[in-house]
């Protein structure tokens, strides 16, 4: 069974639904076409009437489609296709190998403002709605396997991870390239874990790490945590990490130990890495013999629209030295109620087991139990597939509403899966200020300055489309759009 | 409710047998002596004879007392007395702060042995049979939360812990002398991580912190891995880190950071550090300005039988300026499925939130729901006394199994709790030696070298005791008595 076949138990509207939002995505039906007639689509699809109504009034209640009255369905025009595409970035800028201090500061600043301010509207986690994960079939795996093995919770549980769970994973991971054994796995707390772990495993305090620019403020504090500098490697919104700079970089700094990418969905960007630049990478790491650290926590939530990532490869699928530590989580995908991540770290494994053990010992036995059991059975694909069509709209009337409420300069990519947007502001206008005013109306945004230690993103918002779009986020929008559009009027 | 206090539910046949085990604890009743006839007890505790029969009958089975023909009963000459008791430490060797390598090596292959040559017999964890724990009321616990928050698993949990959870063990720290909030307290994945965070919070790598001698393994492993400096500081079987000895190293050594002390159980001496001891070494690292990690994994095993332990104060509990980080562990008293521990870091505080936050992110919830719950009630106290009870008789019983079958020069002490025997060999005899004898007979002890740097404990091996006792284990320390009688031999 691959990833992209639907099941038998998803209802034919559904995929038929599914199907038409790949064909707008891919364009072959653009903008302002018109859609079939109903009855042509009930004798191509041999589908009754009623189906064929079903998913176009899914289509048009998801903004895909629109009706006009006695001409049938015709393809939106998204207002986002008024948004510039974000730009990309100068690779003649020689990158910085500061140890910067302040991240430290500016996430806890962060985080305590947003605790202590009460916020009604809150744009800025990378985080889905509850509703939007399995958690009744979790709720009964997790009692099934307590009801299994009454002493489940007094009872220690194995070093490296269920064995269960791990060979549920590596057999997975087959779909993205990777023949992995369950012994070539550990359970970590989170990815988060993971990317500790794999930092340790492969350079001490004082060397330096390349990542990307703009890249997940986590790392950057983890980076700082453990007194490690990061150089940031100019990053395309489109295709990920520029190898050209990173080439450059390696020739430049010899100090450098390892490169820590997400190949997909990039967070903030959205980017995916093409398969040629994915091999580009691994040779330039082979040959400057320094790690590669692959954090894929965000595949499983991009389309598998085009033939690109229909075919989603791990950087790791190429690896035939164990140059790559491949790092996952099941926490944005599963469960964001469980602190599952994953790592099969190639070379470093023994080191990287070693580390996991002094670091916090073995994961717990039963959230992983309920996770193996889940991910075993079809529900996980079927999960994944209903999970990425509800954030493909989520997210699309999120930009739309964006396009609609935003002052004029305002530029965003909508990349083809996840569940944030990268907003440029317009004019440069400063995300703090942003930041500060949206706080002072209870909205809650990440500022561009979380995610780079240089100031080049400073007038960048990253907003989250992963709670189902109603009425409140549409005002909490309108009413950001609003704060922009003032700051924005201010700075001419 | 303090913890000494018996509850109503405990069974008065069990409260008299924990009442006669404290008398003989404490010498009231000698060996030899007579106990107070029948009648005398029934009158004495208002009991019936039904009563007096089942709780002299349980201390006869558990070794505490025997029954002579028409005598009634005596307290038993307990065969351990025969051994005299480890050495206590000299404090006039200089310590040593080499960054000693190879503890991981050595922990390694310990692991990799372990898990590689099935094993029959296992004395070498420190960990008690899982049903000496509350498995049951957990997992309907664990149920019930499930049930009352059935979207649990895939909601986000909170940063520092869960609230009812921190809440519980702030009003249970009232009972060591602790007043905390539950802002003041940070859950933490085994007390494991709390060691890790806490080093973290106050040391850089290359730094010196002094630790006893000998110390947990895993706090060697943790040192290493963190690129930290131990220094070994001469440790009493009986009464904890020598005092003196650390103030002759903090002015010796300028750059130590901190002192990790395990003042309950220590852990593998079973030491208890007495209050005065307690106060002075805080005094100390209040004045050298250096912090003080408290590592409390076992006060709730320590028996309350003397006054000294009954009235069991944290360190922390004297401490006015915030000098003393607490780190504890529910995993070895509550739950070894559990990964849960907790600090209060004092004065570092919000940089041990932050540390857990870049390192682990937060504890899952279930867990620790369930671990509230179970601890709010009143059944938490009456599991810790069960379980004291029982360690003792298992203690008792590997402790007279030693006396019997090890050769003559043995030495051991006989700690007032805890789930581990430190046991001197005869002659200098190495404790490699007998792991590898042992191993080849199926039976996994731990040896000495893994508590130390040094070569100082090489002829010192720990013993298990958290099974319920039974002829398997009788055979095992009969076979183990028998290796080290013939590898004695040999040295003569
Ligand atoms: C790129 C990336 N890696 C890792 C993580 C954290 O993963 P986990 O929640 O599994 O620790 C995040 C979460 O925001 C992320 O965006
Ligand atoms: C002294 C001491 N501290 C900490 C630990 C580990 O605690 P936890 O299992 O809660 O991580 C142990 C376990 O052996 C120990 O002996």
């Amino acid at each position: 069974m691959t990833m992209t076949q639907p099941t038998r138990h998803e209802p034919i509207y559904q995929r038929l639904a599914s199907h038409y939002r790949d064909v707008i995505h891919a364009g072959s039906l653009a903008p302002g076409d018109r859609m079939p007639s109903l009855r042509t689509l009930m004798r191509q699809h041999a589908v009754s009437l009623s189906t064929v109504l079903q998913f176009s009034r899914q289509l048009e209640s998801e903004g895909w489609l629109e009706a006009r009255p006695r001409s049938g369905y015709f393809v939106r025009h998204p207002r986002r296709s008024a948004l510039a595409r974000v730009a990309e970035p100068r690779l003649d800028v020689a990158p910085d190998p500061a140890q910067y201090v302040g991240i430290h500061a500016r996430v806890s600043e962060f985080v305590a403002r947003r605790r202590l301010q009460p916020s009604k509207i809150d744009f800025s986690a990378a985080r889905c709605a509850p509703e939007l994960y399995p958690g009744e079939a979790l709720k009964n795996a997790a009692i099934r396997a307590l009801r299994r093995q009454p002493d489940l919770l007094v009872s220690p549980s194995q070093a490296r991870g269920s064995r269960h769970l791990r060979s549920v994973l590596a057999k997975r991971a087959i779909n993205i390239g990777l023949a992995l054994s369950s012994e070539d796995i550990q359970i970590t707390n989170g990815c988060i874990e993971a990317l500790n772990i794999a930092l340790r495993a492969v350079a001490q305090p004082g060397d330096t790490i390349a990542v990307e620019s703009p890249t997940f403020y986590g790392l950057l504090q983890i980076l700082e945590s453990l007194n490690m500098r990061a150089l940031e490697i100019p990053t395309s919104p489109e295709t990920g990490m520029s190898t050209g700079a990173l080439e450059l970089a390696l020739q430049t700094y010899p100090d450098i130990k390892a490169v820590v990418v997400v190949p997909h969905l990039q967070n903030p960007l959205g980017s995916m890495m093409p398969a040629a630049h994915k091999q580009q990478l691994l040779r330039l790491c082979q040959h400057h013999d320094i790690a590669l650290i692959e954090d894929d926590s965000y595949s499983e939530l991009a389309n598998r629209s085009d033939a690109q990532a229909a075919s989603i490869r791990a950087i790791k699928s190429w690896d035939t030295g164990g140059q790559v530590i491949y790092c996952a989580s099941l926490h944005k995908t599963l469960a964001p109620g469980l602190r599952l991540g994953w790592m099969a770290a190639g070379r470093w494994q023994a080191r990287v087991e070693m580390l996991k053990y002094a670091q916090t010992r073995s994961n717990e036995e039963l959230p992983q139990l309920a996770a193996a059991e889940f991910m075993a059975s079809s529900q996980y694909d079927r999960h994944l597939r209903t999970l990425r069509g509800k954030l493909d709209v989520q997210r699309a009337k999120t930009a739309e509403a964006i396009a609609t409420y935003f002052p004029a300069g305002t530029r965003m990519n909508l990349p083809d899966g996840g569940l944030t947007l990268w907003v440029e502001l317009p004019g440069q206008l400063s995300s703090g200020a942003v930041f500060d005013a949206a706080l002072d109306a209870q909205i809650l945004v990440a500022p561009g300055w979380l995610f780079s230690n240089s100031r080049r993103f400073d007038h960048f918002v990253r907003l989250n489309c992963g709670w189902p779009y109603d009425a409140v986020l549409d005002r909490g929008l309108r009413g950001l759009g609003e704060i922009v559009g003032r700051l924005a009027h201010r700075l001419e």
